[in-house]
């Protein structure tokens, strides 16, 4: 355990369209209850609070949100620390910096994003210990999702030579790979899912952002320099922001710098990407449905019924997800949920809000 | 043509849960638009309101529902008539009585219920215009259904001597009956099925029920006989009006009077009695699907989806039903729509309101 209390970011900038119609750009997938009683910023939050190890956390959140993200924090009774409002979206390399000119230079930053659901939390603490040690002498530390099947959705991240305590040096960061590469990466064992997932010093990942992205780093800083501040928010003036050239960390510094470490970690992780997804990691009754919310089914199997307003009857079906809010309902079956985009896309050209 | 004008009496005490959610008691089928932009009582108001043939209507409605019948035929033009308010149901032999007594004893009645759709308005006016000659001698005229499958949801009527003129005195009624016997119907070719229309003398129903079914009718007089009246509406007493025999007008009059008729007619009717009858009566779009309200399909065929609130959304689904209303959805695969009752008892016994 390291000695420092680690300081948590929290990444809520997040707007997917996946879940719709439940995820939404005016309350995204971090700000709902998916899994449980909690929603995924909440469980995320909870990940790490921890006091003996974890400071109160830094939240990067759209400037839209920053009611919902205090009142859903202090509902879990998460300690205050400090709320970091984007006015816009500029991506994680952005974000991250954000969070590292709020910290203090030595601070352990375990930045994660708020909308992923990790089963084995013990797992998860195990391998946050085993990345300290290394972030503590300068490394920027990933953790690697063991894969479980040969997903063409993520980055890998290929493991190179030992740091020792369970830390690799990364090799390689690969981008999305094919069906057959990704099937050899599985096989080959030294491959691991990019979770986006870090854990590092402030001051070394802001050195890193000033010799790989200086530009970035240069645009934030002025735009945090001038932010308003008021009690724990820290809002960067919208002009200075929207300037600040859009990139993820993982372009931006992560595959270009050479101390870049990964603790592989098997954790039951998942993005919820889809609601196929959702219905993988959720528990199920029966007859093999994940229901959630005021779900009435009648000889129904191996569906996801998921309501966050209306009564759902379902009666004779299978192999179905169903979605429902207050004013929109989503129909399709199981194993297409990556079509929900192209419904989304459909009801855009048709001029109709989603 | 009759010399008199016909009185249109419209039966509008169903409640029925067939079309659960769309359908409940509190509105049920006959106040919804189902197949076009008309509400199903406004279609049947719609049917006799030539002014050159019909007189203003007798509506018997649910006293709960006065405002409504009172609202819809209003939205319509149709003419002020008299709308008797049941305070609770008693079958149609006692809707019909009230509607004979709030009528001339020369009057002839067009009895219809509420929630039917005929396609071919044409053919059913001629086949009042044949039954009425009948009617005018005294005769209690049904009008026969041809039907078109050996549906076994429906009661039949066999034709026995002709009365000429396209009428047909009847030989017998029979109860619904199972399959085997239902397609014996169909091949015979002198069986309709019952709709539950009729055409007779106020006078002569009246004498039919007091030979037939005389405790039925005292007690309707005497629930008349004290109604309070207030403009067109005519409310009989609660106390009375529940004392009266709930009884249907087939089993308390027709089935055992001497002189009953019957004008078989191919009309396209439909009772509507279920979401598989509905999609069979609906316009489809190019895949097969039947769709009302902010519905929107992508790759969807032979689908029924009816919207009365959210925007409605499917994707990759096909032979499925789905109702959504601002409260609740129901889901389920075309031709299994006989169980939404199974649902609605389901949800009954689980103390759930539906």
């Amino acid at each position: 355990m390291p000695d420092r209390l680690i300081v948590p970011v929290i990444l809520s900038g997040g707007a997917g369209t996946r879940l719709w119609p439940l995820s939404t750009p005016a309350r995204p997938k971090q700000f709902h209850a998916l899994t449980g009683s909690l929603t995924m910023l909440q469980m995320t939050a909870a990940r790490a609070a921890d006091a003996e190890r974890f400071a109160a956390p830094i939240v990067v959140a759209s400037g839209a949100h920053a009611d919902e993200v205090e009142r859903q924090l202090a509902e879990v009774g998460a300690r205050p620390g400090t709320l970091v409002l984007e006015p816009v979206g500029r991506n994680t390399a952005a974000a991250i910096a954000l969070a590292a000119l709020a910290a203090e230079a030595d601070d352990l930053l375990l930045v994660m994003p708020s909308d992923h659901v990790i089963g084995r939390a013990d797992r998860f603490q195990a391998a946050v210990d085993a990345a300290a040690v290394h972030a503590a002498q300068g490394w920027l530390m990933t953790f690697g999702i063991a894969p479980d099947r040969p997903e063409t959705g993520y980055g890998y991240i290929k493991r190179g030579d030992t740091l020792g305590e369970a830390a690799w040096a990364v090799e390689r960061f690969v981008e999305k790979p094919d069906l057959a590469t990704a099937t050899a990466y599985v096989a080959a064992g030294s491959y691991a899912w990019n979770g986006g997932i870090f854990l590092f010093r402030a001051g070394d990942l802001l050195a890193g952002l000033d010799r790989h992205a200086p530009d970035i780093l240069a645009d934030v800083r002025s735009a945090f320099g001038s932010a308003a501040r008021e009690g724990g928010r820290i809002a960067p003036g919208p002009e200075a922001f929207a300037a600040v050239r859009s990139q993820s960390i993982d372009h931006a510094l992560m595959e270009v710098h050479d101390r870049v470490g990964v603790v592989p970690v098997e954790m039951d992780w998942s993005d919820v990407g889809s609601w196929d997804a959702l219905y993988d990691v959720g528990d199920k009754d029966a007859a093999g449905n994940s229901l959630s919310g005021d779900v009435h089914t009648l000889d129904t199997a191996s569906c996801l019924v998921h309501s966050s307003g209306p009564k759902v009857v379902t009666v004779g079906v299978s192999d179905l997800i169903v979605v429902a809010t207050g004013d929109t309902l989503l129909v399709l079956p199981r194993g297409q949920s990556q079509r929900v985009k192209d419904a989304v896309e459909a009801l855009k050209r048709a001029g109709e809000p989603s």
